[in-house]
């Protein structure tokens, strides 16, 4: 339990960062990029939607109509682009150009903080909203392609920790339907803090990354399992209310400026109730229920940000169930942790952590996954560090993240 | 392709309705009704969410924080409800009773039409927006059970006749997984106009009746596969602003008030078009990929409102195609058309008609569901009407469509 508390702690601090802060009115696009007018719907917009926008340097440009309101704004990373308004009561704004990869964002309507009715709706900062795809150098690798395609479904099984129907999402592999009698070896991959199960596949793009490495001969076609790591309370777990009270003055989970949704368990018990609910329900449902290679040697477990710290926690624990572990954006391994930790050494067989290059704690300096890698590698570990260049604590780092563990495991 | 034409214009006729006109703003809820204070958060909310609520009525209740707008209003079924502001710029509105079951709707913030924050998000109404679930009498026929549950997955594959890779929806049941020898029936579902290939998964709660009605022995199991009956457009075919100018002036498909998104493919042609991608494309891919009973006994086709009218002109113009074949508030089946048409009569095991009993033009009269299916059965055809109790052209009408039709068929 004291692991976990210190864990929440680091987290906390990790995090505090301009994506969770409360969004700052910015009323001009900075003047020291001058717009580029190239700016082309974008791939996560609504069909035949034009807007919004995005250019060559990468700002995003929202568009609605709002014949009435006195103040529409972009509300994007953290800040709040003042939109202007036109004749005919069109609101048009341009951001700051973004990194790479995909954004959560959101419009300001009157001081209603609302998803743009132009995008597609992602589950990311506590909420269904809109989110943006800025294109990337690399935007190949989760570009759906003719290749042999694998399948994403949708997963109800019975948790008898929360005594409730659950639900999670497995990728299967093309060849899991063309090779009927082939058993498979299981990855078991989680979201970040104000995320859902969802994430992995619809903004993750697992399905597609796995696909084209897959048929590039890159990965070897494995399962993964995707479920929700906050979604945790037992019977007898506190209520959202009592953990909001609980935890009252301290900074929530959900950052500010965000819909605060409830959120079952608390940071004391979460993880802990997690880890619970995937030794004892998923795992064996996984194992039962597809064709599963069911031991430690075929069995990975990954996440991003909180669900990397899940799979911190969880791997050190149990440390002879998992052979394959990744950390995305979720921290380190220390070599205190891991010196004495015989079963985790002869167990571990790739040992991943990864940061975005503008992450800047995890990705340089002393507390980096590199310096960690190279660290735990004096130890006989097979470790492994990546840095995502010109990202921060984002999809794209998280992808790209995706790309690079899934060639080393499994192997 | 006369006989397509026919059918749009039909088509046109029979959703003139309340739910595609342009919104009348309703200043005040109607007053013959007094509200009853037993409102919920409804089972559509985003996590943790309180509003909107439903109460026992079925008045649906929105909420929203616009400090700085002079105008809220609840947009549903139609009609816009004006909501009004508390002294912490928190605005508040209820609506009149609503049908039982799903319902698309939207916010109104000065003029600006956007999703509800609260709310999970749908395709419909030609848009991504807010969806909400009233409760219905027969709400466990769609509630996730501790049954054998089989999977819902997003299938991509090469068409040939579009050039482009699609996607759909493939609902297999439970034994596909437990019995990997068997082979199953599959029915190929479609969507109506302003919809996707998401709503019958999402909104029509396929998986979830299916897999109920399995588990209660009242279905045999079989496999659905779920596609885009719009997204048609071929090499050569119109553009979405050709197809607009064409139409100009026209109703258009979309109907008044909500988002115009593009439309691929224009009236006259995309009827055609998806029934050869339907069976140039979709249906050999299925048969090639999963393990299906390949043959005309073993395939049905059904439809709601437009897809209703894609499986009409498409099992007419194939009659030895199908053997089972449902219309979901997409009109009928006539004596004229089937009195001579050997093939279709040798092949067709059970012709299914439905309608909500509030789309009077189809649940009342010489032209309803019922009266085609009596005059059909004269011919010697296994015909069926069903009307769904108190509904309209809406959702709570196709799940329980499906829900009939799916313990007629295959048997």
């Amino acid at each position: 339990m004291r692991k976990f508390l210190t864990m929440v702690a680091a987290f906390a601090a990790m995090t505090a960062s301009a994506q969770f802060g409360a969004p700052r009115v910015n009323p001009t696009v900075p003047s020291v990029v001058a717009e580029v007018e190239d700016f082309k719907p974008a791939t996560t917009n609504q069909e035949g939607h034009q807007f919004p926008m995005v250019n060559s340097q990468r700002m995003v440009r929202a568009q609605i109509s709002a014949p009435k309101a006195t103040f529409v704004g972009l509300d994007i990373d953290g800040k709040i682009y003042e939109m202007t308004k036109d004749e005919n009561g069109l609101w048009t704004g341009t951001s700051a150009p973004q990194d790479e990869g995909f954004h959560y964002y959101q419009l300001n309507i009157d001081g209603a903080s609302v998803p743009d009715p132009g995008s597609r709706y992602y589950y990311g900062a506590s909420r269904w909203g809109s989110g943006i795809d800025v294109p990337a150098a690399d935007e190949a690798i989760y570009t759906v392609k003719n290749v042999p395609q694998g399948s994403i479904s949708e997963v109800y099984y019975w948790s008898t920790v929360q005594q409730k129907m659950r639900h999670g999402y497995i990728y299967l592999p093309n060849e899991y339907y063309t090779n009927p009698t082939k058993k498979f070896p299981v990855l078991y991959l989680q979201h970040g803090m104000g995320e859902n199960e969802t994430g992995w596949s619809a903004q993750g793009k697992t399905g597609i990354i796995m696909d084209n490495l897959i048929a590039e001969g890159k990965a070897v076609p494995f399962i993964i399992f995707m479920d929700n790591g906050l979604d945790t309370r037992r019977p007898g777990d506190p209520s959202p209310e009592e953990v909001r009270r609980q935890f009252a003055g301290q900074r929530p989970p959900q950052g500010g400026g965000r819909p605060q949704g409830g959120r079952p368990g608390g940071f004391g018990n979460f993880f802990e109730a997690f880890q619970q609910i995937l030794l004892t329900d998923i795992i064996p449902m996984v194992e039962k229920n597809y064709r599963v290679i069911a031991d430690t040697e075929h069995r990975a477990m990954a996440g991003l940000s909180m669900g990397g710290m899940q799979t911190h926690g969880i791997t050190l624990a149990n440390p002879t169930t998992f052979a394959y572990v990744g950390m995305f954006s979720g921290g380190t391994f220390s070599v205190d942790e891991l010196k004495e930790a015989a079963d985790f050494k002869k167990t571990n067989k790739v040992l991943f952590m990864s940061a975005g290059s503008r992450e800047t704690r995890m990705a340089e300096g002393d507390g980096s996954v590199m310096k960690a890698a190279e660290n735990l590698k004096a130890l006989g570990i097979n470790a492994h560090g990546y840095v995502s260049p010109g990202t921060a604590h984002e999809w794209q780092t998280w992808r790209r993240s995706l790309h690079e563990f899934a060639q080393l495991i499994f192997k």
